[in-house]
């Protein structure tokens, strides 16, 4: 059975891109298995995800004849055979619901990513990390030590060749040097339904205001705190008979269901970013 | 066929409540159809609604009886036969979805409301709500006339002995003291899930920030915009596909089906205000 | 600013269809907007819905450019402007809550069809019809006449230049002929969530059986009743608290949500069938 | 601070239940904190669910309270301290999502039980159990073992006081004996949506017939295979580009949700029977 790639190709607008493209592609005898595209009317951007078959496939004859075929815009070509998975490096504290379902997911492969190693500022998690067969990395941080693990982490990132990095319930707020090096490959999710409550306690936020939904929102980290590209989010239906507590349970399945679909979507380049907002192909 | 009641029993919590409001009941032969109840804990406030049928009723008897037996508490009854019917004034402007939902569901009976009058900043909607048989009242405002205006509207809801008033899409601020006069008896649909996006445009304010569900909120009003007791929540789940014309449109549907649920929960003396949040028994 | 196109290709897969098609659309000058694709592995079938501008468009040239690049294969194109609305004949009895849905949807334009007649087996709903502008045919069926009136319909579908026909709940069963006539062209509205409870009176079947779900879904018309290639289907939560009679309530809201998106899918060309499934383009 | 308790009444209904109720708490000085009734109009059945605080108990006097109370009815009463966990066997094949899911849940405390023991006619599942601290015990079937094997079950239920069975996709089927001791304590998952597609392979069915949602049903146990009541039921939405195996994968999710409200449910007294129908008190 021949092999299945996935191209992500964004560029400007003009008449003629999927001709082109697809040119490229008979050109390795490729057959497309999915399709989808949009362009963005405000930015005049195009972007296209395709999966294709080919038995004799050259990247470089594929990518070169994307970008011949299109010069003179600003262009960027991603390509990848589907097999050869994503790599994210996951970080926890201690909250460990999201964690869980994304090593569940991993394991039955639906997350279709690999996972080098879990790093924590905690050591709680390291027994149901390592029993799913991954190395789990102790990371202790303070206000003195902040710089020095962060400059670790990166290493780590490039050591494991990590492809994006995922914030499992990490309660440790990154500096913003570490935002800007990890900009569209860190996902965070974030316990509330952005916008309606940023900041700590979002559930208690949600139980004083008397909401009658509360929700979750995975997101790409930014050095704007709780304002990145969205993802996706997802909600639940609460009532009077729920108080904070309760919300905080119930908000864990949101949390986790919504982090899992994102890393998901960005581990299969669903994913694609036009400014602040996301594109996320279905 | 005996005649069902609803009553409604809101005081500060303490032992035996339940047992008193039925003892009461069973003086006038009641059964209970239905009963639900919750008790606050933040503000040890007691709630209860019943459905009972008797077929040998006294208001006076039923009230006197629980109002004595729980004597020393800050007590507050509602009693009313369900065939009774809680009287709607309707505000609109132009647009007329939730407007044309709610004379649907009025017609068909599912809102258990009368609705005496319809009363419009313009005359866009007349034709559709005497084709439902109910007055339409044109009634402008200006930055001049707004006082004498408001002024009238109290007058109308006496004459016509209205229960509560909803907004439905009605697009004038109400002025203080009239949001003051209508406390917890005017509820309002706003255009996005609070408290997500306030203010005007909140679609637009939704795409923009690139949002992956959009939303609708009915509350009761407060001279506090969009601050006050929601009563019911929804969304829909949107994409990058979408620009603001369309999440407009597929707002409209979440308004529509949010303020008859909670227009419907008002009527049936479902919703009990504890402070600034709702109890909404289902 | 020029007009946009839509086009929907389906023929055998092999390599190349999108690269031919584009090239087709490239000839006038046409620019994608929106590019949809699917392959279904079973029957090896192509299905592509495009969105495209042009502004020298030629509609022989693309058509038959697309068809000579894809010779030798089972090729079907439509190709239509898309403020060229489809026509949609409606039928309905006497429940009004899918055709008032349908009604007022075309009026705000969100449909996107032309409603150029409404046929009823019953006098009831012709004054909400007529109030939309929409003309409105008394058709009575017994026994003896089904015969003359499907032939009747037959002419009306052609004299009226009709795309597709609208079940809106319609009790009348079809003849076996007429849905042969109109196979792939026919869209109804069942109330229930099939294959679950098929026949009469659903809502009670599903009362008796205690489901915790009830549903709709709307389906092309095919000899087998209840059985013919499903386009949408939707469910809402019940309780032990709901009896029949509020089962069918509920349901008019999901029977309406349901026929109003697969009518306004089929309106814009985005479902296409499969032998007895449904690709439906998002 | 005072120990809180749980009450289930089911009797035949008749005006003054609730009051007859609510006078034998007050001898105990119990004060109520969430109380649910229902009144099945068909049967005539009155159920009522109760928790209520008490710092002076006597669960004799309570229960001996209700029935003489309500002498002459056939009445069934359930008192429970809410902290003395009702204890859950559950029974697993070799798909392990239920079960991990159910068991994170336990230890997070939301669901409110014991798990004395896991029983398998597999293996694979040992290692999972016993990182929960769990006892798990591998009791292969065959057809000569089954007789003897569920006599060793039904020891083991007694032996460990066991309250309730969860067949967490346990893929055996029980005999129509151990169906019947079982009544009403054993809750299964169906991975579809019944009484859509009963049987083996219900995604492929699913999947044969075009549905546009895939659901699962969590239900008692009966003779009846696939025909016990219905405690819960969830859906996912799927589309043309899910085949079967994209439909077992999403449908995991459905059923662990499904599963583990049910037993939560069930755990909390929340499940009533009347008939083959169930009252599940939110």
């Amino acid at each position: 059975m021949p092999r299945q790639y996935v191209m992500v190709v964004r560029c400007d607008d003009r008449p003629g891109i999927v001709h082109s493209v697809t040119g490229a592609m008979l050109a390795v005898a490729g057959n497309i298995i999915e399709n989808a595209q949009f362009t963005d009317p405000g930015s005049n951007t195009f972007v296209m995800r395709t999966r294709f078959v080919s038995e004799n496939m050259e990247f470089d004859r594929v990518r070169g004849g994307v970008v011949s075929s299109l010069a003179g815009t600003d262009i960027d070509v991603q390509l990848r055979a589907e097999d050869n998975f994503r790599r994210a490096l996951i970080m926890v504290s201690k909250f460990d619901h999201c964690l869980l379902d994304l090593l569940y997911r991993y394991r039955t492969g639906e997350l279709q990513v690999e996972i080098p190693l879990v790093v924590s500022n905690h050591p709680d998690c390291a027994e149901m990390v390592e029993g799913y067969g991954i190395p789990y990395l102790h990371m202790p941080i303070t206000a003195d030590t902040k710089a020095a693990q962060e400059a670790k982490l990166l290493e780590l990132i490039d050591e494991h060749r990590v492809d994006f990095v995922v914030l499992a319930r990490y309660m440790q707020v990154l500096s913003e040097d570490l935002c800007e090096a990890l900009r569209g490959r860190a996902i965070n999710i974030h316990h509330s339904f952005l916008p309606g409550f940023k900041g700590a306690k979002p559930y208690h936020q949600a139980h004083a205001r008397g909401v009658k939904l509360i929700g979750a929102t995975a997101h790409y980290v930014t050095p704007d705190l709780d304002e990145g590209p969205i993802i996706d989010q997802d909600v639940v239906r609460v009532s009077h008979t729920h108080d904070a507590d309760a919300l905080v349970r119930m908000g864990r399945d949101v949390e986790r269901n919504v982090l899992s679909r994102a890393v998901q979507a960005h581990a299969q380049d669903r994913v694609v970013l036009i400014g602040d907002r996301t594109v996320v192909f279905p």
